[in-house]
């Protein structure tokens, strides 16, 4: 059996700020309220996806909103065990174990924290493998199954079950009722069987997060010790990453419009990328990046921004004029590469007038243009 | 036994109508589905309200939104029962009654709807005795029951079940949802046992809702015929009510803001009140109503125009310029007359400032003065 300590909290948390791709919220406020409910309950089992049964409820759990909200307004420990009543009452079952419905960001320790309180298992998966911002953004909506019974509750006791008809329903929904509730609430949706869950998580991305946290916190797999300048490659080495571009930030276009951050930011090449120009865009989430014009990596798969220096990574809200930076770009899962993959988080959904292309293709494209 | 025929429906919209005080939407479309789910199931069952047991659970059910879009989108029937469903879900229970949330407006045809298609009796009674815009203006707020388990249900087939902590609450989520169901939806709530029902309800007011329309309509309570001219104040002198004031609407200010119609109406006296003038506000509903300056009737006494040669209500939506009406003014409920009644839906709660006075009373000391 395999538990999450306190120790493991803080290498998730910073792997999860990695699959973030510069959004899905600051894991900091949530690994502290995971730390201290595992200090007082006890270190949380995590499942694997092969070990869910059919009797298993698998219920996702985590936070909606902006998160400028969700850092200011810290959760209350309450919302976690209000939640899953919710759910209980809301459609009739127990809720077996908790699963974060993104892994990038924040809400990789909602459910962590949840588990903890409540004393079942977090699942070792998720429903995007990295982070999105629409409800409708996940697995199970790709598998075809809409968002079930749906929770939100507040700080202020509120609660709202819904049964939409579709996720973009849900998304509508949701949204709205959160606003009402001051920009933020603790929601869950998707909650179905263990068998739904086998079908649909993404396996192992608990495991993965910790896997980049442990790296950029200066290990390898092996447990070697990383100097600072070595542990970027090591990541990308250990994730089948492609290191995009070393660069400064020469320009910031940011702005928050309608609970998002979007915006774009321009890099000039240093080190070995002296004399390139680079371009992100953003949407909460680094969505798309292109060298010298040419595309070299796009949503669905995961942009992350690191700070050259010590790797760390850093969010879209974050960025600043001056930053020397390094962007990677890891391949996303096969799931978000099929044909309603593309279609619910690839470019065109964003407004991105490119034809989506898997990265590692564009970076071997790259190496033949250059050789 | 009492049963609601079709003829009755026509009878209580009517009746509705005048006790809507010009808000409250229009009961017309509402009477054609009542009708016609009478017509497909038979006569519905009415209760007074002390003939409810402890073992029964009343089940407020209405319209939310603007009036304006109730009348253009219609109600499906199927959200009437996927509201009986939806809050059987959420409690547990299965409704054995409908009651109108409200008597005033359209929101008496819908429980008569409900209980027709569900096969189930309709209280006669409601939680305003008249019509009011805020979902926390119930007697069951004025006697400390909140809102409890809350159901909003729309054409598309969403349903969002809540648990706001006070009415207020209620209002704010409510509202949000409903805009995001497209502007109307079908809620229940203050859903309680028979005994809360007994304890809270306005009793009668289906009843007298009918006494109106049929008085309107050109009979007396004894079922002598009455003339066009002798119907309103055939119908004064029945519910105790006080004709305020004939004229001509001289001015109207009207404008629609936030989802409710807003503005004030002035008339000159015509006949007996020839030299007088007179001023109308309202905010959906007939709230203040002042005569040559001197406050004449404020809410929660109901405030009604109707008009002048037919005795036909007239909704605030609908006064036009020129129009030659009646102004009448019904004492409010006893519960309204509370210091919890008045901080609810007084005058100060709409943002007048004038000291409620019973209706009755401003009408004696005009009686005094005039002599």
């Amino acid at each position: 059996m395999t538990f999450i300590t306190e120790a493991d909290v803080d290498e998730i948390a910073l792997g999860a700020a990695v699959l973030g791709t510069g959004g899905g919220g600051d894991p900091h406020v949530g690994s502290l309220i995971a730390k201290r409910l595992i200090r007082l309950h006890g270190p949380v089992r995590m499942l694997s996806v092969g070990e869910l049964t059919d009797d298993d409820f698998v219920v996702p759990v985590g936070g909606i909103g902006a998160p400028s909200v969700s850092v200011e307004r810290i959760m209350a420990e309450s919302e976690l065990l209000a939640a899953l009543e919710a759910i209980e009452r809301g459609t009739g079952r127990k809720p077996t174990a908790v699963m974060p419905i993104e892994v990038g960001g924040g809400n990789s320790m909602i459910p962590i924290a949840a588990a903890a309180i409540a004393g079942i298992p977090v699942v070792d998966g998720d429903a995007m493998g990295r982070a999105f911002p629409e409800a409708q953004m996940v697995t199970y909506h790709l598998a075809g199954y809409g968002p079930g019974t749906t929770v939100l509750v507040d700080h202020h006791g509120n609660e709202v079950i819904s049964r939409p008809v579709n996720g973009e329903w849900s998304e509508r929904l949701a949204r709205a009722v959160t606003v009402e509730m001051g920009g933020g609430a603790t929601m869950i949706d998707y909650a179905y069987d263990g068998s739904v869950a086998r079908e649909c998580a993404i396996p192992d991305t608990l495991t993965l997060a910790k896997r980049i946290g442990r790296i950029l916190g200066g290990r390898d797999a092996e447990g070697r010790e990383l100097r600072d300048d070595e542990r970027i490659d090591a990541l990308c080495a250990d994730l089948g990453a492609v290191r995009l571009f070393d660069g400064k930030v020469r320009d910031l276009q940011r702005a928050v419009d309608g609970g998002f951050t979007r915006g774009a930011a321009e890099l000039d090449g240093v080190g070995a990328d002296r004399g390139s120009a680079f371009r992100l865009d953003f949407q909460n989430e680094m969505l798309l990046a292109r060298r010298d014009g040419a595309l070299a990596a796009v949503t669905p798969d995961l942009i992350a921004v690191l700070d050259l220096a010590t790797g760390m990574p850093i969010t879209t809200d974050a960025v600043r004029y001056g930053a020397r930076v390094a962007v990677i770009a890891i391949p996303c899962h096969d799931k978000w590469r099929t044909a309603r993959g593309l279609e619910t988080a690839g470019p065109a959904h964003f407004g991105y007038d490119v034809e989506w292309t898997p990265v590692e293709e564009l970076a071997a494209r790259r190496k033949r243009e250059a050789a």
